[in-house]
């Protein structure tokens, strides 16, 4: 049978946790029947996970918005030419991890000719603050503008990944800042998640798996005073599982 | 700069657990000074991982063995693929278990084209025994015949994948019989593994986890006779994490 021209391309979600504006819902602007609690003020945000994009100056699909990556060259294996695309959009210093996802083959996933896409998860911590081009932005992943060919589903799977690997690998190292109190881990975890998570529990379950140590230093009370609240850090700076069965590793 | 012709195949790794004979090493044949409990027994076995290979009968490499696998078509996405070309191999009935592993692509990692190599991991349980074409054959995975190309280095790469989940998922189900003792499931961790576990470790850890369910029966006691032993059966049969923080789970 013929092949026709195949492209090997990179596609990476760079995620980190931001604050965004909150937006109020078109047509629900103005809902008479709501009280006061329930209206958003000009001016408030929330804390949600975050998706690095580009919106295309050309076509196909000019106007769409699509994940930093690109054409794989010759001289080069897929995670190099990963990370080359992605210094073109952020600064990959600020990157604490990148993995390899799935590859996207469907022979109808782009028009003409068939592009093979090999997706990559990238991870920047609560507190980096990358430069972006102008053509780049965040966008909080509960409302991604129009995206580009299947750029949605991948985002859609790197954050049913990240959300899987939380719950068993230390993998929030890369998107906490060096130190933490609990309460800041906790806005991580729900922001990634997409749910709430109880602060004791979690404490509980992350330091008696030792994926975070106390640092013995406490963070300055807020402006509310109370309690000095203990800073933690993460153990490990390198993705492990955090629960291997202990029974069944070697006897060293 | 230019691009030459860059195919793209699927790779598989198919593990079995199963039972090969006894191999005395080169130049351990007659150690005078071994005690007769060293000493192997011609028709003697043991219980190893075994991984399905074949032989290439053309250049390049001819005589070396190779993991199932080939070129991808136009028409296809690479999960068909895979599947496409290890039929030609082994009855994918038998197949209880596929997933995507690593991309291969080094540019160098075959002489002449390009080819960047898709891998997976795919496992048969202990008691099939798929008929194989006349070039196709189990080979233990500690002591592999002369490989082609990068392919053992594939088969690594599955095993060690295979063993990182088998201490976070229930991935064991597509190497175990549908009912089975213990006893049985310990010999498939251990040679999974490639070290010893404990039975009644391996079975706290995975009772607590309902990983594995009693069925209530029991299996006949063996030539030895003593107590019967209980039979049990995973609870699933679909690859999950078998420990995820419940405490970080949405409340239902």
């Amino acid at each position: 049978m013929s092949h026709s021209s195949t492209i090997h391309e990179s596609l990476t979600a760079v995620f980190q946790v931001r604050r965004f504006p909150d937006i109020i819902p078109a047509g629900q602007e103005d809902i008479s029947n709501s009280g006061p609690a329930t209206r958003r003020h000009p001016g408030s945000e929330h804390t949600e996970l975050g998706v690095l994009l580009w919106q295309r100056a050309m076509d196909p699909q000019v106007g769409t918005w699509s994940l930093p990556g690109g054409r794989l060259r010759d001289n080069e294996d897929l995670d190099t030419s990963a990370r080359r695309q992605l210094a073109e959009k952020v600064d990959v210093q600020q990157l604490m991890h990148l993995e390899q996802l799935s590859l996207f083959s469907d022979p109808h996933r782009v028009p003409g000719d068939r592009r093979i896409a090999s997706t990559y998860l990238g991870l920047i911590p609560l507190t980096a603050d990358p430069q972006l081009p102008s053509d780049t932005r965040w966008h909080p992943v509960s409302a991604l503008p129009h995206m580009s060919f299947d750029h949605g589903t991948v985002v859609e799977y790197a954050r049913t990944r990240l959300a899987a690997k939380l719950s068993y690998t230390n993998i929030a190292f890369a998107l906490a800042p060096p130190r933490f109190t609990m309460s800041t881990l906790r806005e991580i975890y729900c922001a990634a998640l997409g749910y709430e998570v109880d602060t004791t529990n979690l404490q509980r379950v992350l330091s008696r798996r030792t994926v975070i140590t106390p640092t013995g230093a406490t963070a300055p009370p807020g402006k509310a005073g109370g309690r000095p609240a203990a800073l933690y850090r993460f153990t490990d700076s390198e993705l492990r599982v955090t629960d291997e069965f202990a029974a069944l590793r070697p006897r060293t």
